[in-house]
């Protein structure tokens, strides 16, 4: 097979040498994922592949959906062999789609299968040769994880939760991989009238404390963060259809969030002490922009949310709201280091300059040390985590920003198989450097280019983040 | 001449084969066109160059126009050679412009004229020559489309159109290339102050019925689909400027069409019937999205419609409205087979995304058999259907969506000389797989990457459409 | 070192001999600037490499604030030397940003270094040498505009400047460089609460008027749009967020400017005017469209505007608004050449489109002669001021209408180094067709591809702006 090969995607001499000698073997910061922490706790071992590989992963369901495979041998009662038949019968039909790229990384790192392509004829051998391995103490969740190189993951959690499992983690001593969590308040800040009352008992439940009013929310939403402080975290992160702000009064605090009518200043007041309490602590803000869900109304009925039913969505103008947001922060010196992500390739120039109105940190005494690119330009987010969108936010942030200052890549999964997305983007990014220095774009001059690209798979998050080590 | 070759962009050795080996001798099925049956029927002879290749094609139009042409040359009372000579003076200004690509290709086949460039120069002898052909019977309208390995050509028709040429050519034993008509029902479902009552005067005419209300308005477009799914019609096709969906009540259906002021909840009533009629006989409903028409009033008094002055609208935000509108119909198991394009590309990653929510097909017993990829997203359409435009709709199919799955090329043309842009299409799809073969982004597996590009070329359209037989 | 060298960019035989044979020596006509006439004037010269190349320059501020450099170090206190040492520590951050290759274009030009990159390490060595070469007059003002085969810049300027320096420039036989002003009236165009009384106090001074109603605004802009044309100006340019046309009534001529609440009507009615006084004069108007300014705050306050904290804004839906101003303008015969610019390439297909329907000149008598591609798009602006934008621009130029009749590249600048931005564009010009000549998209033609870069470079410049000479 010439197919995913040792120099797959290095398409010059100086590509091979960055990736070989400067990229491969940094370690691993994870900082977004959807892992489950009671997996990693619990060091799941998987019975079979498709418990690892097809349960829960939406990316999967809606290729084979849009292979004319029938819902029965993707989500529905088929046995897990089967479900593995109609994804083998569904990748040769992803030909260029990067789930058939992922596949085959996957299948090599950590199965380390490269001589045959998934496909109905390979799918028996292929199903017995992963099965065999995932019940070897390599191969579970946290024999995974080892294997990958794996220094530290933030995984993604609501207030609510009682973390109990990161705790548990973090007081195991046979294991050195950090395993934090990410504080999510989407359902906090996201008003939707029929589920919002509800999640505030269950919030106010957690923390022990009412919420009747936006002050009590706070309160008890602080609190949490707090708590989540204590447990290692160091990111809160946000998802949005749209970015919308709307300023809000001080009067809005004492009023009732049990039964409003329109969500959207309550909305704005939380994120904004949200992201002043990331300040405060020297959190970092991530801001997940551009997802339009849960589509099919006959399938979320059936599956819920996070079943393949969500896509790209297309609202322009909202620099301005986003601009306004920033510096209502700025001028109070509160501003957090924040991320943003957006899922619409349009967006990539505008993210990117927006980015640089804010980057100059203040000098109050206060204020922790100031470092480079505090506002980051996010890595490819789902529907653009591929070659082409990687490319398209790699070149959108050399061009408008500083590349060299980039935190780099993250899984954002729920498979502990798909670390091989770190050596994809790896091997793109010295694809593109490899190019420019073969073209004369860039100086010729390895050891420069070689320490941007260490500092960006691994170096930049390291410093960037604060976690207490790694 | 190194320009127009056999290997015309075809800029691998696997590109070549397989261009040559595997797509070049594929038969055409032009499922969209503004060909007119009429001058099939009668199998027109065309006089000369500028009649059968200038008149009517507003894309040369406003090139010359771009180029300083007087109007007098474009659409005025010059000769058919001062025309000629007009554009042969435009076409080397159209460097890098695909006109420049259609107009050798065309040159090329059918003409045989391989030797030489268009230009002032050249413009008299490729004029005799190119109209002593067109004297021959090879070169009658039928001629070409036999020279040019078409199966089956899909025209656009409006709703009132009695269908007389299409029902000609089927009953012509001696003429085995199948014209169907397509129906759009633009001028009744898009409501126009000024014109739209006297269209429901002609549409009532044609159906033998009077139209006061939406439900009669309704009545007769159903009984037109009817007539025209009889005479082997199985697309529908609607123009949108931006899309809309307002759900509309079952009470507007008494209303009056005659004396309404806004037209949303109608033109979403109309459009939603006439989608379910598709679902029920298993029609394929196209929406094309986004040109803003007629822009120039003072030439739309000189010439009206369709004459080189619509453009690209910027609207954005419609993501919401499309899935509202495709889960309506999903939700009654009434969305028919779609396919949809774009005129704005900043529109590629939302729409590629947003079929996939609505790929799954139903379990019902009444519903056809699924089949994949029901869902489509089209084609480069008009100002897209140049190299760049066709590559990112290729490349963003790849990685959104199943390419593999793609029903492919249609010419949208006005003109019998416009089959060259399949090849074109096909040259750009196998420099694209080539490239990654060449690169290892792909299996270096000719008969895996042959066979898609046979099923994107052909066979995907013959089997998702359901034409009789083809 | 292979960076920078004489075949930068050129990565194919056919790009160095169009670059080296057809575009280096054409002469420079920068339609677009920022230069201050009072320099030329005076013929400054300038202290140090600070002075020349970072005072004033926003571009390389952003870059060393996301680098993390202190402001101090950037418009602060700090003295010119360690302003550029905190340049010279940014410079390798900048990799992949077009500073990193506007930075060593100009050390190349005019300064001639060529061995060594910008770096901490050589710092002071850079700026020893550049600094030695500025004290000698070949590096004033006009001596660097002489080395760099400037035949005519225009500046830009508010309707209220007296045009002395203009004027001096003009008279001073030793200089045959011309310098010539453009006229952008933003501050009596766009309507802002807090200042725009003021403004009409300071305009009307200038030109001996006051002004009340609209009508004697409209009355002294004409003036001022006379006194321009007199001293050499032949274009008008205007600045816009978001681009929204108004009809705007008679009857609001007679109102008073001084108390009004809502600006829209009042704008449209003066930019039209303005671009009816352009057609009359055969004058060029110049739209540039999405920049969002000003987005914090803080600094503001401490720095005003053009201080780097701008960005580019995501407004669309404008496509219609642009059409209707065309069009009002259209009807009346009086719409001027025009060249829009915008700094969102999300814009690009719809703009590159729009101007194709207004692209036909008409045949009234009085009418200057008709010229190609009245209608133009203009050169990737500001943000987009680099090799991926310009690419975009000249593709989708190229693709939708005739990048053959392109006016070609300005420098936008405040900056005397800045001319190498038109060698940048040369070589990524010739470097796209090189590719397509090698790549057989366009026939291999040196002559026919060659004339066309000469146009692009300069002729089409010369024939389109009418300039009293060039």
């Amino acid at each position: 097979m010439n197919f995913i090969t040792d120099n797959f995607l290095l398409q010059s001499a100086e590509a091979v040498q960055l990736y070989h000698d400067y990229a491969k073997d940094m370690p691993i910061i994870d900082y977004h994922c959807h892992l489950s922490p009671q997996e990693v706790a619990e060091d799941r071992r998987f019975e079979n592949l498709t418990q690892i590989w097809l349960a829960g992963d939406h990316y999967k369901w809606r290729a084979m959906r849009a292979a004319g495979v029938d819902e029965k041998y993707i989500t529905g009662d088929a046995s897990d062999w089967e479900k593995f038949q109609a994804w083998a019968e569904t990748v040769p039909k992803t030909l260029r789609n990067p789930l058939y790229h992922w596949t085959h990384l996957e299948l090599k790192r950590p199965f380390g299968i490269t001589d045959k392509l998934l496909c109905p004829a390979t799918a028996k051998a292929i199903w017995d040769e992963c099965n065999a391995k995932l019940s070897q103490p390599e191969f579970s969740a946290r024999g995974i994880m080892r294997q990958m190189n794996v220094k530290l993951v933030c995984t993604t959690d609501d207030p609510a939760d009682d973390l109990r499992w990161h705790k548990k983690i973090r007081d195991d001593k046979s294991f050195d991989i950090q395993v934090l969590p990410t504080f999510r308040p989407d359902k906090a800040v996201q008003f939707t009238p029929d589920s919002y009352s509800a999640y505030l008992d269950k919030l106010g439940t957690a923390a022990g404390g009412e919420i009747k009013t936006l002050d009590d929310l706070l309160e008890v939403l602080k609190n949490r963060h707090n708590y989540f402080h204590e447990h290692g975290c160091r990111l809160s992160d946000h998802g949005f259809f749209w970015f919308f702000y709307k300023p809000f009064s001080r009067e809005v605090r004492n009023q009732s969030v049990r039964d409003i009518n329109d969500g959207s200043e309550l909305e704005c007041a939380v994120l904004c002490h949200v992201a002043q309490w990331d300040a405060e602590k020297n959190w970092t803000m991530q801001l997940h922009i551009g997802a339009i869900r849960n589509n099919n109304s006959r399938m979320f009925v059936k599956l819920g949310a996070d079943s393949g039913f969500d896509s790209v969505a297309d609202h322009a103008g909202y620099a301005h709201h986003l601009g306004l947001f920033f510096n209502s922060l700025d001028v109070q010196e509160m501003l957090p280091k924040t991320i943003v992500y957006n899922l619409n390739p349009n967006d990539n120039e505008m993210l990117a300059t927006m980015i640089g109105n804010f980057q100059g940190d203040y000098s109050r005494p206060a204020s922790p040390a100031p470092r480079p690119s505090k506002m980051q330009f996010g890595s490819g987010w789902w529907f653009l985590d591929q070659k082409d969108g990687m490319e398209r936010q790699l070149n959108c942030l050399s061009n408008l920003g500083l590349l060299s200052q980039f935190v780099g890549m993250l899984t954002d999964s729920r498979s502990f198989l798909s670390y091989t997305r770190h050596e994809y983007f790896r091997r793109i990014l010295c694809s593109l450097l490899g190019q420019d220095m073969h073209g004369g774009l860039l100086p010729n001059d390895m050891n420069l280019i070689g320490t941007m690209v260490q500092d960006i798979c691994y170096n930049n998050a390291k410093n960037y983040f604060g976690f207490s080590s790694c």
